[in-house]
């Protein structure tokens, strides 16, 4: 039996009827089936291309993306992904287009889903402006496919908003579960979550909320980490402590990075912005005013300066369990000596940790395919088996 | 027997062998039973992407596409209709290529075309200059192709010129025909094609063009209303009149918008430059004459705002058959109290016609996409019948 | 027997098994059978499409393309080619990706290959940095492979570098060969390869050191002419030098465009940047130094404006054998008086040899297609036959 056909099996067990024709949001918006779910499919689709199975799931039709912020990895995982069900890549360039001034999100929505099955968007630098944005997008689309304008309701995926990074932390989960041998043996971990000091200001609050999030659900003990002045959205904090509770986890924070590492199984230190002078800044943002961006940049980033102790170096790595925690990043890191003087992490240990990156990034694209195939298929049990069985090859010679 | 085959034996009826291989350039240039063409596959290709049959006429090919002027609708239109058929689009975008200073239309033409199927092309900044770039670009392929530069035979969609905007003003006609149930209820209908005010300046008149030299051709009584000094081209105008009395409708002019809309079934109110003083901007850009430019840019809307009162308000659609007249554009509109201060249309007017307009839109990609299929199928019923009888489907599971 | 069944047993007969996973660089580090392959594989996909014939290789897969330097005919041919074979072009474009400052060029590799079959790089712009990226790029990717980052391992195409640009060369050679009637045709053929004066400057040397290191494989006389001041890279005269000798052919140098000119049988007049003033200019830029870039664009114009007289007037051209020596250029020309006042060649020359000249650009798409056809096909003479007898069709109906 191969890897696929037995991740197929386990699929049928789960309860995931909800998934079709539904969006991808937020991770605690969906059951743990429908979690496991992703995470068998993303296995599955990734088995088959290792043996060269086709897994088209499309002989046509669109992936529209929309990223309105700079993006490599997620743009090519979206790509990767919908190329590998079939879908070609059409990307919304807010720039060349000729969206008016004043133009509802609702008339852009139609006007560029007439042939999408899937829409994938990124909007993380507004709180309070991302989530609701793809909102709106998806509202849009789906009362134009009942009034007749669409001919398919094309489905989302969430590629980062002001609130959750669906995409990156379940493939940051992902690995966790391979590194760790299986998600049963999770329960119990120390995962340090924990803020990390950058020459840069203003990274999204997405990361750290998604990952305490979704972390705390694997019965895991999460700690999250920052410098006093630098708290998550409290919403997402009360999902993570539900969550760990759920699960036989726990979930605390602290203003202690060493008391984060102290022990963990697995750290993930990242820079972040202020959730409260995020909220300032979307205001600023919204009443034009250059003098308040400019002296709260400034005032940001002489915070941050404050924390410059806050980095993920060699002593710090000596405090994680046997010194040997595993070390993770959304990429790209700011890193001491190499693209900055000072930054989130030491050289040699982001070095040191290279495959494991690399590797954790690398589930992105089947994270997102899952993510598509079972929003859009409608039996996909069926489809998994169907394609393991067939003799199409996706290199045909 | 499915609507397809329907559509397909209708397309049997019609003399259409001249399409094959051909340009499609300006609606005149087409006999009726080749615009009845473009609708019939237009309908079919719609009725089998509905039933979730593939429509794939290409295994591999590129449609190119040449956006000289910023575009969101055409633009996804195009990819939407390219992808239906299994052609990919390779977009040239004229900001990042190595096109020579002084580099001839025929040069790039074949240089982009190596693998071309389709060119579609988008011109409608310059008055005189829109129609003959795709001309020498069409003429460059078509010698590449004969002298054996090319393997095939690329054809044209013109996705707007400084005359004509086939693709819109075809969308907006098979939409019409749907909303009044078929070309055979149309004669006698009244359409009022006017001009409305905008805050900007210069937008093309190849919209009411277009508008004019198509739905004349249906036995309505098409009206033409704009301020004094708004006229379009008289070339266009003579084909209105000519086409009004081969087909038992009339066509008319007026400087009174009330009296346009009097009694109108189908109002389209919409913004355009003078052409005269488009042909002034052409001869200004050309001889690079900013301070000219300039100049006429500050005239052009001062005369604009002299005629603010051409607003399609809710008193003027009282005006219209029974206060219900279709209301059409082609999006984006400036919509008054919306997008803009004072606009093209009323709000509550705009919102009231939200889903036919976007339902007007959503019939673009299936027109090029029959464009495409008439210039580059060679036995089109035959074509249709086969993907109507296939068991290949669009989406697989 | 088909042309392309022709091809396929001519393509067994050589010992090409070195090419499979393996990567494209420059032409001399590939044996003779290697360059025999490519141009066999080309005309077999040429002759294949021609048939409309189906020519996928892959069902699903990108190609990732990274033009550091703006391109139109490179990066048309190269999705012309990755579509022909039924891969994606997913371009990386630096300026919209969130490539950190300082990420590694190992990071960048990884992070874009998730799917990609195929990675084409353009990168002339620094002697010394363009071969040395891809090469950094390409042992990344190798390294991912090999770790489990990618399910695949890409193969490169080098599109253009510091150094060689191969895809130019060969589709240049593959001209010459049909051009005049088979490679045994062209044992004492004489070759000009001459610099030209152009206005601008800082054109790479890879044209012309492609030539000289592809054309003296085939036993002709390559003669390389430039002013003094405007050497090429010594190691690729000595590869010159060696081939020449190898096929009894010869390779030599003047100062003279009309010496190189007498009596040819191919001429390539062409502008380049002197090698010694490029190595001046990637250490300028490495320092940052924008009043040393300037003064020193100064002067290479000045010096470019001292050899003005070194251009393919009617004149030059008359020397050659016959005067009908085959003119040969990469595209885009600066042509005298048709896109700038005094250039590289004659307006009358360039235009009696326009239809040659796009033939030559023609061969590229397919030059790159058999490239990625013999990198990632394992057993190409079978793929080929399979092709041929295949029902399978390009266009469908």
């Amino acid at each position: 039996m191969s890897k696929t056909v037995e991740l197929a099996r386990h699929l049928e067990t789960l309860k995931i009827n909800n998934m079709y024709k539904n969006d991808f949001y937020w991770t605690w918006d969906k059951t743990d089936d429908e979690i496991d779910a992703v995470f068998t499919v993303a296995d599955a689709l990734r088995d088959l291309r290792e043996r060269n199975k086709s897994t088209r799931v499309f002989d046509s039709g669109l992936g529209i993306s929309i990223f309105r912020d700079n993006s490599t990895r997620t743009r090519f995982s979206f790509a990767s992904a919908c190329n590998l069900l079939g879908l070609e890549v059409q990307d919304l360039d807010e720039k060349t287009s000729q969206i008016a001034h004043g133009e509802t999100v609702r008339e852009t929505a139609n006007m560029v889903s007439f042939m999408a099955d899937v829409i994938g968007i990124r909007d993380d630098m507004f709180i309070g402006e991302g989530h609701k944005y793809q909102k709106t997008f998806m509202d849009a689309v789906k009362e134009g496919y009942r009034d007749g304008v669409l001919e398919q309701q094309p489905t989302l995926v969430n590629l980062q908003c002001d609130v959750d990074h669906p995409t990156q932390c379940m493939a940051d989960m992902l690995h966790v579960i391979h590194h760790f041998g299986g998600v049963e043996n999770l329960k119990g971990k120390k995962v340090a979550m924990t803020w990390a000091y950058s020459p840069s200001y203003g990274k999204p609050l997405s990361v750290p909320q998604g990952v305490i999030g979704l972390f705390t659900r694997f019965g895991m003990d999460v700690v999250l980490a920052h410098p006093e002045g630098y708290e998550v959205m409290p919403e997402i904090e009360e999902i993570a402590k539900r969550n760990a509770e759920a699960t036989g986890g726990s979930y605390c924070k602290t203003n202690s990075m060493a008391e984060a590492f102290k022990d963990a199984d697995i750290v993930y230190p990242k820079s972040w912005a202020p959730f409260a002078a995020m909220e300032e800044r979307t205001k600023l943002y919204a009443a034009g005013d250059k003098e308040g961006i400019a002296a709260l940049e400034k005032r940001l980033l002489a915070q941050n300066a404050e924390h410059k102790d806050w980095a993920c170096t060699e002593e710090m790595m000596a405090l994680t369990k046997e010194g040997k925690a595993l070390y993770m990043h959304c990429l790209p890191a700011d890193i001491t000596g190499l693209s900055c003087a000072e930054g989130e992490v030491d050289n040699s240990v982001f070095d040191r940790y290279i495959i494991p990156l690399y590797k954790e990034a690398s589930y992105k694209p089947y994270i997102i395919a899952a993510m598509i195939f079972l929003s859009q298929v409608k039996d996909p049990v069926r489809a998994l088996m169907a394609m393991d069985e067939a003799p199409e090859q996706r290199k045909c010679f």
